[in-house]
């Protein structure tokens, strides 16, 4: 039996909405945003789309007028009553009310505000200019619609049976990679997959195949949507654009030198337990741990999302030391272009020295390599991020100086503040 | 939307039945019946149910129940009047009005006859007996069911996204088979996978992949169900049983040298073009053809389905040299353990010497080798088989002494009948 309304229903939608909730977006941006709408309302921020991959020629792949449909759908979009009740209702991090009355009073009434679209050299110039809560929560539909948009332009000239296959073989893949992982003894490993998702439906495909694959080693997604939805844990913390912005708001070198602390004591006010993790790469790892505060050091662990990330570990874990604490007390949460042989080793090296875990993003939720002629859906090296705030370019160094940020004069004015030195190149894959 | 009608229909269902129709069958079934129907219908004939393979213990697997709950649907059904229409309407090979009023009104009252079923040493003894035409037409069911009954014995302990990963993982294997015949230049090939599939779901996507995949060289499907559903050819001649039992039915030994000729004397009759398919090797090849009277060499081919395969397009290709046909005007089936690398050196081989065709069998409707632990799910050798008619035991030589049945005595008889010397051991794989 066919259910006509259902059919009717399905051809009356005018596009095929990419992003379809204002909680399809990672945790911790609500998190950032709730710290942010506390903190630095008033903060004026841009943020702006970076494509690291140029052969990669978005707005000759990519129809304006499709763009433009799904980043004004996504202006059409509020908190419904059903994704703000979980919100204030749920349990995160193992604390009720999480987000206060004040903030999601505000949430509730939210709207996106105006993108900015211009096509320039075969790439689009997306930008967006406001509020700093405002636009920080533009970074991950953003991203997602681009990288949804460029995978319907390749696979809008398949076949049925080659797309089924497609989808067939990437379950495969995917599958291959749950197997190995399940070997691993005491692994514990989250979805961090949003932003660069080949597409919604196979995001949540991915996790539900860890959660019944991995079981309680799967220890959620980053993903509220999908959290919400399969009822499994939403996970994140913090990321660069806090010590960014904060940075470029710093009046003079020396509130500079602060400003990555600062954003931590913000934090620190608000959250406890696992969800004080140091990001410490924003200006180089080595020197903002040699001059953090001693109560840094009494955090809950470290996210190392940059440079090489065992030596990032070792690291942390002297530094640890160093400060009279007891690493394997300590969370080490790997983050930066994992995937399975690079989790193994990382969890060998480092399980039971400190407690480990992994937030497993692009080559989970996007691992099209080598299923299409040309790789014409292979994932690719896509940004979204605050540029300036207040006027004011940011920054950011990171331990790979191929991830750096800014303009030049800036980067050099940062690398002498944080007394950054000789860095080492790594590939940014994505 | 839910369709809540669709959805309590379904949950009504008593048992998920796996056969569904009459003209879920191999087409030359149903044409055979029609020859069997005019020309022997008296003949009281038993069809019996063989496993060739031990180790696969089927009545430790499937539960009796079960299987009776199947045969029994199986009874139930008779002839719709859409697929009346089809087989009335339809043009096979060419040719409209295939089958006589006379013939369709029989089978539109028909019901199948009943079964007998017993467990012995592990195994499901299930006979039919009863008048040929009725009874040939439960072998492709019973297969079919036994089949289909022992997978879900296997998919009844997995769980979701395992059974996804399970058939991804099997589009993918069939579609580089796809990809492999694709580049075959000239290749024509049919699905004869009907009996030994995995399932007939199964079976109608990889009918649909190789429509999707092969385009024209796809030349249609055994299964008169998926060919009527799908739009495409029914395919298929004739079989075995039709020398078996007309040889069983001879009264003496020179009637039983004789007794093959017959079929195809009587099949000459209603038949021509490409339905003037010789079947050479149910007591040997070579003898057939030395001994067969001169108009077979008018027919239009032959077809390969025991031996060496390319041994025995060589014989076939030798005979029709020797009496003045032109070989590149013959058509050469192969149809016996075929996969793609047979396929593909078959067609090298022979193509451009004669017309070559493959009908595909188990290894494109079943082929989950590897696919489970401990290869739970890999095809075996399950035949029915015509074992007496009128009381008389039948036998089969073919050119593979494993493949031979038939009470010893007879089998010794019978090679002496049709000079039957040394044979080459070929294993049976399914």
């Amino acid at each position: 039996m066919v259910d006509i309304a259902t059919r009717v229903w399905n051809h009356k939608w005018k596009i095929d909405p990419i992003v379809r909730s204002l909680i399809d977006t990672d945790f911790y941006k609500l998190l950032m945003c709730q710290s942010v709408f506390r903190n630095k309302s008033d903060a004026q921020v841009t943020f702006s789309l970076i494509n690291r991959t140029k052969d990669v020629r978005l707005a000759e792949l990519i129809d304006e007028g499709e763009l433009r449909e799904q980043l004004d759908h996504i202006r059409s979009l509020s908190l419904s009553r059903g994704e703000s009740t979980w919100l204030r209702g749920n349990t995160f991090y193992g604390k009720r009310q999480m987000f206060t009355s004040e903030f999601m009073e505000w949430f509730e009434a939210l709207r996106l505000p105006p993108y900015h679209l211009e096509k320039r050299d075969g790439q689009y110039e997306l930008t967006f200019e406001g509020s700093w809560p405002e636009v920080m929560l533009w970074e991950i539909p953003a991203l997602a619609v681009l990288m949804e948009l460029r995978g319907r332009a390749v696979l809008g000239e398949m076949r049925k049976f080659e797309l089924q296959v497609l989808y067939a073989r990437a379950m495969t893949k995917l599958w291959e990679k749950v197997d190995r992982l399940r070997d691993l003894d005491g692994l514990l490993i989250a979805d961090f997959g949003t932003r660069r998702r080949h597409s919604f439906l196979w995001q949540d495909w991915c996790a539900q195949a860890m959660l019944e694959g991995l079981g309680n080693k799967f220890i959620g997604t980053s993903n509220c949507l999908i959290a919400k939805n399969r009822d499994v844990e939403a996970i994140g913390t913090n990321a660069h654009e806090l010590p960014m912005v904060y940075s470029a708001l710093a009046d003079d070198d020396t509130s500079l030198a602060q400003a990555p602390y600062q954003v931590l004591e913000d934090w620190q006010k608000e959250h406890d337990g696992n969800l004080r993790i140091i990001l410490p790469d924003t200006y180089g790892t080595q020197g903002f741990l040699d001059n953090a505060p001693d109560w840094l050091a009494g955090w809950t662990g470290i996210r190392i999302d940059s440079g090489d990330p065992a030596t990032g570990a070792e690291i942390a874990i002297k530094w640890w030391l160093d400060r009279g604490e007891d690493p394997r007390e300590k969370l080490v949460i790997f983050s930066d272009g994992l995937d399975v042989d690079k989790i193994a080793e990382l969890h060998g090296q480092f399980f039971g020295r400190v407690r480990v875990s992994f937030g497993w993003g692009t080559l989970l939720t996007n691992d099209f390599r080598g299923l299409t002629p040309g790789d014409a859906l292979a994932p690719f090296s896509l940004v979204c991020k605050a540029v300036a705030a207040d006027g004011r370019p940011t920054v950011k160094l990171s331990d790979n100086p191929r991830k750096a940020m800014g303009p030049d004069d800036q980067i050099a004015r940062y690398k002498q503040v944080f007394g950054v030195g000789e860095q080492v190149e790594e590939d940014v894959f994505v």
